[in-house]
Parts: structure tokens; sequence; C-alpha cells
């Protein structure tokens, strides 16, 4: 049996848009010859659809998508993923389902059993668990098809009490074949790889595994969809980060090994070069999908704003992308020296407009009210708000999307502006620490100085009031991003981090700071998500609170 | 036997608050004789705790807080609930428990069975449910121990597969525990006492009920506690919206009605009554739970302003809210002369700051960028937000908590400027529609005119540009809201609406507009919810997605 992967960027709610691109592979699959082909989990709505699955109007949506596709069905088989009604008096109205499309019509339907709902997932939200277990049989081949979670019941702290595979086994399917839904992070490539290959292992049969790729808002898919053999040895894996397409043929299948190239990152940069690569293409999605081709950011000389250019740059292409400087009193020369180096090095636009004026304007009027009281945190965010509104003024102007360039550890501690240096329709460094933005620095700088040295070099400052450095108010970042990546990704407590030969005060401080500023957090624009916990969708935490704080 | 109720309001994560509350009733209930001292569902922690869930320093100390509690235990019973570690190697990590304490000891622990996991619940994402049923038995009485949702699988559509009450009757058990965290919205006073009603008719016992009060962030727990008989009569029923505590002597339950009179709303005006009391609930604990006193707002001489000053006078005194006028040269002087008798009549302070010149100031710097285009939304924006500058620069120098004043059916359909009028720490109004704004402020007004007359009677407008009227851009609010609503709150798609009898063209305009303006509304403050569906955590789209858009 000849069987293809489809690994497709798709658009939430966009059912055109996907069956367009599924009827085309399946176009293409039949010139191949194939006989089944294999589309991601919820392919016809993109995922994830979230509270849209609360719609009547959208499942039927998803549906009437399925039954188009069906009509292409003819001498091939397909999978695909949809959501489906539980018809069942009892239980959530829905299934998280795959579909066995054959004959021009639907042959088959198989239910989700094992719902993740944790981190970024709410699937328990919508869906109903599957309870009963039956493979399905096509091209004469037994297969047990299961959706993306249903493999993952494995490990030391199994999340459900219940195995597909070990249900399915006794109906002695000859292969998995697995349609999934699973987002990158900068280690999930991995994870998911060892657990694929543990099922293979363990269930003896070989593991044909398709996957998302592309952006969904802050939801980052990989692809790297991948055919695994009885012995676990992986034999195909798709391309990271782009749309990619294969064919393979079953009964042949321990004799080919894949002629591709994985695609490999430099060794000990491969963390660094992945979530570039992630960051490029969330970026890139976020415009293309909302309709959008421009992007505008403040360049403030400092690493945050330079790297977010770069990236931008390569995401939407030089002319795209409009670097604002926006000097005050307070900005150092070599801010506007250095920002001016950058943009003239890649050609890219930009504009200068000075903000003292307006910043005075705003001082004679707040004058009168701040009763004599001396400088403070009040002045230093006046000055990052108007330039929150200068660029938002470019913004609903000219269309551009306005990128925000703060990192995880300044949106961790609550070092920056609500309303000023937070603003942003997408946030690009939102999950990358500090001590992770000077290493993409780096790395983007590998082959020629794109980021000025002198950007890389000098000591982080917001430069709003004289003589400022992030190290007046905030640990180094060598220690600070620590603790926060024991905090936040590891969810280590007070009494952990001390164990672990961190200074309590510190500890204490930094914990206070994170969870005191989680309503900042929580107007913040989406943050492009590489590592396994991210601030958003991914952490929900109180606002209204006092635990550590 | 003598049970009490104790209805609490709990702090997040605040154990030293939650164990000093809790062991002071159990104080007043052995003074009382009191047999058995029931409190709500996670009392210990507060509800709702979210991810603080996932760190074992939280868990202990929740079960540090249970053993506290527990040592004062002696000569009378405790229910308290609170998370607790799951023993078993396989599922989620946690249970959501009902403790039983007696003679200083744990000694009964129950497991919440049915998870809610819709709309603002997420407990499926912390908690295996329980699969094990089992009554309680203290001074002599045998008692169904049940946890909020686990008496809610009733209606005509049951969420659930299994019905905990079912399962625990075959032990005979003489009255139901229900142990409770149900959030307010204008109509869950009535469904809760129907299904509470329901149960004690289908199980033919008493029923005693223990909610939650006070707010938690955009969370409201309106209280009303009660106790029900086997005949499903409600005989007792603790106060709304404030801290209540009740003594009932289970063998004299069916001839003791309660002497308390139940707060009645005027006939008609339930809803709005109801939605009032719990704004003001939800100002006054956001304010005291984060230690804060004062409150800035923006008074713009429209009736969401005014309605939200009214509401924070109530709420924190009319001392502590100040009231800025930011007059431009596009507002009108009825605005400021309706803003200066409403803060006059109430003796409210006030500052006036025009923001002509800092507008200007703006123009001036942009106008050289802005390539000869025609005034229009950006210049617009620019205005919103100098005075959303003005009022963080205020509120930072004076520890100010700035309101956000927009209402729903803005929120809904985009119209308000992100980081202009849309900024604030807490959203008073923006689960409440536009008409329902007006009814709130009727009902201010029921006894003085508390709100001027002209604020509540002119055409309302965001007065950016001359002559500008909300009926520039919107369909009529009356129609609005109810397509609206429909979408919102009934998750009704374009076919049901159109078939309703609203205009196709509208109904897509509407629609389009509320999807599309996902991104604005994911970057507001946190919303008190008084209806059944608010924006903020318990609706969650997709931003980059393309349906009804």
């Amino acid at each position: 049996m000849k069987i293809a992967l489809a690994q497709i960027n798709y658009h939430i709610g966009n059912f055109e848009n996907n069956v367009s691109k599924i009827i085309s592979a399946i176009q293409r699959a039949k010139a191949g010859r194939v006989n089944l082909i294999v589309f991601a989990e919820l392919a016809v709505s993109g995922y994830p659809p979230r509270d849209f699955l609360e719609f009547d109007d959208f499942i039927n949506q998803c549906l009437n998508a399925v039954d188009d596709i069906a009509k292409h069905c003819t001498g091939i088989s397909a999978i695909v993923g949809s959501p489906v009604k539980n018809p069942e008096f009892q239980g959530k109205d829905l299934y998280n389902a795959a579909f066995l499309l054959e004959d021009g019509k639907v042959k088959e339907i198989r239910h989700k059993t094992l719902l993740p709902n944790y981190d970024i997932f709410d699937e328990y939200r919508y869906f109903e668990p599957n309870k009963v277990f039956e493979i399905i049989e096509t091209g004469g081949k037994k297969i047990a098809l299961t959706i993306c979670e249903d493999l993952w019941n494995v490990g030391n702290n199994p999340l459900y009490t219940i195995n597909p595979m070990d249900e399915l086994m006794d109906q002695e399917p000859e292969m998995i074949i697995n349609i999934a839904a699973s987002p990158f992070n900068y280690n999930q490539h991995i994870t998911r790889a060892e657990i694929l290959i543990e099922n293979a292992r363990k269930y003896k049969i070989p593991l044909y595994y398709v996957n998302h790729v592309g952006a969904q808002t802050e939801l980052l898919f990989d692809g790297g969809s991948m055919v695994i053999d009885n012995k676990g040895q992986i034999l195909h894996e798709l391309n990271y980060f782009e749309e990619d397409y294969l064919e393979v043929d079953t009964e042949n299948l321990s004799n080919s090994k894949s002629e591709r190239q994985i695609k490999k990152y430099p060794e000990g940069k491969a963390k660094t070069g992945l979530i570039y690569d992630a960051l490029v293409m969330g970026v890139r999605n976020y415009f293309e999908k909302l309709g959008f081709t421009k992007a505008i950011l403040g360049l403030s000389g400092g690493i945050d704003s330079a790297l977010t250019l770069a990236i931008a740059v390569k995401a939407l292409g030089v002319r795209n992308v409009l670097s604002v400087l926006m000097p005050s009193q307070f900005s150092s020369q070599h801010s506007v020296d250095d920002s001016l180096e950058m943009v003239k090095r890649i050609d890219a636009p930009y504009k200068i407009i000075a903000i003292n004026e307006i910043y005075n304007g705003f001082n004679q009027k707040l004058h009168p009210h701040f009763e004599d009281l001396p400088f403070d945190l009040a002045e230093e965010n006046v000055q990052a708000r108007i330039r929150g509104v200068l660029l938002m003024a470019l913004s609903n102007k000219f269309g551009y999307i306005l990128l925000n360039t703060s990192n995880k550890s300044e949106a961790a501690v609550g070092y920056g502006t609500l309303y000023g240096d937070m603003n942003g329709g997408l946030s690009v460094l939102g999950d990358v620490y500090k001590t992770e933005v000077f290493e993409l620095a780096r790395y983007i700088n590998r082959e020629r100085e794109i980021i000025p040295e002198n950007i890389i070099t000098k000591p982080p400052s917001a430069e709003l009031r004289p003589d400022q450095k992030d190290s007046d108010s905030l640990p180094d970042y060598a220690i600070l991003d620590e603790i926060l990546y024991q905090y936040i990704e590891q969810r280590q407590g007070p009494r952990e981090l001390v164990k672990m030969g961190f200074d309590e005060a510190i500890v204490k401080r930094i914990l206070r700071m994170v969870n005191i500023n989680e309503y900042k957090r929580y107007q913040t624009p989406p943050i492009l998500r590489v590592s396994p916990k991210a601030f958003g969708m991914g952490r929900r935490m109180p606002i209204v609170a006092k635990y550590l704080a």
C-alpha cells in the first residue's frame, strides 16, 4: 500500500482555504497512485478552533467540508480530522474525530480518547472522550487510527488511566496512523520523537504520523511528520517549519531509508536555531493569515528591538518593516547611532521622531497636579507611552501592525510600561529570556554582523531617566533568568529554589515581582510560544491573589 | 444535629486570611453548640486558584491549612474544601476534595466527580475525577457529601455520563451536603435554586448548600447558601453579596421557616439590581484584596463613565474616586458641564486637564510623516491615547487604580481605542451592554438624580471628531445589543440570526466586527462578569482566524 503524508499549514475557520489545500494534496496523491493519504487532526477547521466549536454553524461548516473532501476520494482513501457531533444524550456535544473517506463518502469515524487539557490545551472543554475501541480497515490493511494525545500516555507520570493502543492491539492492527496537532517548543521535536518511537517499539508495528505546520497566532506548529518502522527507527521525517508532502510504500518500508536530509542545526546551537526558525514562521504567518504585509516597531538602540527587527525583516522582507527611532532627553547618543547603523546596514526604512517636546508638553500639563513630588516611575512611563502613541498613530494611518519587542524576563518581572513599550499586535520575544535574546542575536550574526556589535555588548538600559541601567532594578540576567526558568517552566517553589542554592532574599523578591505583575501580563499581546511554558493561554494565574506576593 | 453554614469571602492564596476566617467561624459555631460546620469548595485556597495548583508548594500550603483548621475541630466537626494529592500512579496529580475534620484531625476525604470545564471553569486542567462513591457518617448521620458540579448533571443536555447522587443513594444517606463555588451571573441564582431543588426532590432528603461570596478579580460570587427540605422547599437562604452565617437544627427543619428576609429586588428590576450589587462588590473586593483604596477614571460626559463613577463611589467611598475631565477641541461644552454637574452633585474630587495642546504637539510631530492623508481614525485614537497617558501618569504618581469605563457593546464591536479608553486595571462595565447601561443608570437614579438626566438622554458620542455620533458607525443599540446577545450569550450563528428576523447585511456586519476585534479584547483588563458569557477567561476565541470575518 502506498501512503501519503500531507503536512499542511491550515488557517483556523478558513474552510475554503483548508479544503482547497486538502483537495490539491488528494489530486497530487492520485497522480502518484497513492492508496491512502493522511491529513492532520482537526485539519478542516485548523487547530485550535477554540470556542468556535460551540457554534452549531461552525460544526456544520466542518462537516460540510468533510463531505466536500469525501467527494474527491474516489480511487483513493483519505484520513482527515474534524469535530463531529456526539449523537448520545449524555456527555459533551462533540467528539474530536478522524474520518476515513472512501468511495466518495465517509466510511468510518474514530474518536479521540485522551483529551489534553493542560498548558495551552483545552480539549476537554469541548469534546467527550472516546470509550469504544475499534481498528479501521482499508486497502486490506488493519490500522490502529489514533489522534495525537492517544499515543502520549507514557512515561513516569501518566496523566490518564487508559491507553488506547493497549485496547486496540487485540484486533491485531498492522500499523498505527496518528493524526496530530502537536505545537512547537524548543524541546518538543525530541520529546515527540521519543514518544512516537516508544509506541512503535512497544507495539512492534510501524507508525505514520502527520502533524500540523504553521502558526496560529501564538501557537507554532513545526511539522516534522514522520514514518517510524516497527523497530522504532525513524525512516522518514518531513521538513520542519514548512509545508511538506511524502509518499511511502508500506511494503518497502524497512528497505527505504529516506533520501531527504533531515534539517539539522549546528551542534550546540540546536535550540537557538529552532527558536529563530519558529519566530520567523510565527511573524510571517501572523501577517499572512490576517492579510497584512507591513510591520512597524520602535527601535530603541537596545538588543530586544534590534533582534525583533532582524526577525521581522527575515519574515516579511526588509521593505515591509518600518523602524521608528524616538529619542528623548534621556536617550544616549549611541542609542540613536547604533539604531541608525543597523537600519542602514540592512537598508531598512526608518523614521526619527524626537519626543522631547511632546514629553515637555505632558509635563507642563501634569506638573500642577503632581504636587511637587519627585521624578519617578510616572514620568518614566510617560515617555514610553508617548512612543506607544506615536507608533500606534503611524500604525493606524498606514495599516502597519505594531510588533512588541519585550522579552520574557521583562514580562516576568513587570519591567515594562503597560500601554507603552508593552504595546503591539504580536509579541515576538515574549517567550525568550534575555539571556536567550543574546544567543539569538549571536546566531543571527553568525555569518555577518546584522545587529551591530555595540548593541549586543553594551549594558541593557531602558533610558527613561539619566544613566539608568537594567541592573539598577533587576538582578543580573544570568541569575534572574535561571530563577525565572525554575519558577515558570519547572514550577519550583521558593523552598525548592533555595535548596538549589539561590539566595533566599533574591528568590523571594523575584517570585513576588512575577506574581504581582500578573495584571500587566493579562493585557499584553499574544506571545509567540517557543518554550514549554509561555505567558498567555498556557499559563493561567489569578490576578487578585496573595501567594508569594 | 445542629449544622452551621459559613458563607465566607476568601482571598486566593491568602492562607493566613482564609484559615483565620474559618477558625473564627468554628469558634462561633462551638459557642452555639453546633455539631457540624460547613465551609465552601476549595475554601482554604480560595476559588479559582488556577495554575497555582501546579505548584507543590501551593498544595502543601493548602494541606497545612487543613491541618491547622483540624486542630480546632474538637467537640465539633467541620467540612472544608481543599485540593489533595492523588496517591495513584495514573491520572492527574490532584483531586478537588471535601475534608471531614473531627477530633482534631482529618477523618474522611471525598473527591469531586463532575469537573466543570466550560465557560470560566478549567477544573479538568488540574483534577482527576472521582470514581469511588461512599457516604460519610458524622454525629450519627449518614451524609451524601458532594462538591458543587456533582449535583448539576440534570436537565435536557447532561454534560456527564455519570450522576454521583445516583451512586450514593444505595447507601441511604439522610441528607445531602454540597460545598460549592458557584459564581454569579444575573440568571445564576434562579438556575442554582432550581437545580438544588430538583436534587432535594429527586432524592427526597434535605440539602445543605454552602457557596462562596466575594469577588476574585472578574469572578463574582454572590453567596446565597441555602437549606432545602426533602420536598424541595427553600427553608433558609443566606444573604447575597455579603458574608453570612446560619445555624439550623436538622431535627426541627421542616417546622423552622427562616425568620430572615430573603433579599428581594423590585419587581421587573431584579436583573438590574442584581447586576448593580454584583458590580459594587466586584469593584470593592478588587481594591480591598489588592490593598488599594483609590480609583481614578476619565469622566467624558457620556453615560458609561458617569455610571462607572457612580458604582465606584458606592464601592470605595466618594473621597476615593478621582474623576478627570480631559476635553479636547472636539468636546462639546455640555460634556464638560454634565460631568461637572455630576461630580459637584455628589461632591466628588475631580481635575480638569485640557488635551488640546498635547494633541497639537502630537499632530506637529506626526504631520510630516502622515503624507497629507486626511484626518481619520489615527487622529481620533491619538486623543483617546493622550487621555490614557494622563490617567496612567496620575495613577502611577499617586497609586490610583484606573477604572476602565468601556461597555460590552463597544468591546464586542471594537468601538474603542486600544491603549486609550480601553485602558484600566479593571473593567467595570465590560459585561454590560449599552442598553443595560441605561437601565443601570435609571436604577441608580431611582430615588434621586445622581447621574444628570442630560447624560442619560443625549445621543452617545465618542467626541473624537466634529459632530461625531455612535450612530454614525454602529447600528441602533437596541438592535446591536440584541444581535450581540444572540451571538455571544446564545451562540447563534448567522443563519439562525437571519431566521430570527434580523437583517442579513447587519448580522453579517456585526458578526464580522465582533470576530475581527478579538485582538483588541485580548489586551483589555479583566471584566467583572455579570452575564452567562462575558469576554475574558470564559470566552476563548482564536485571534488569527477567518470565520464570519
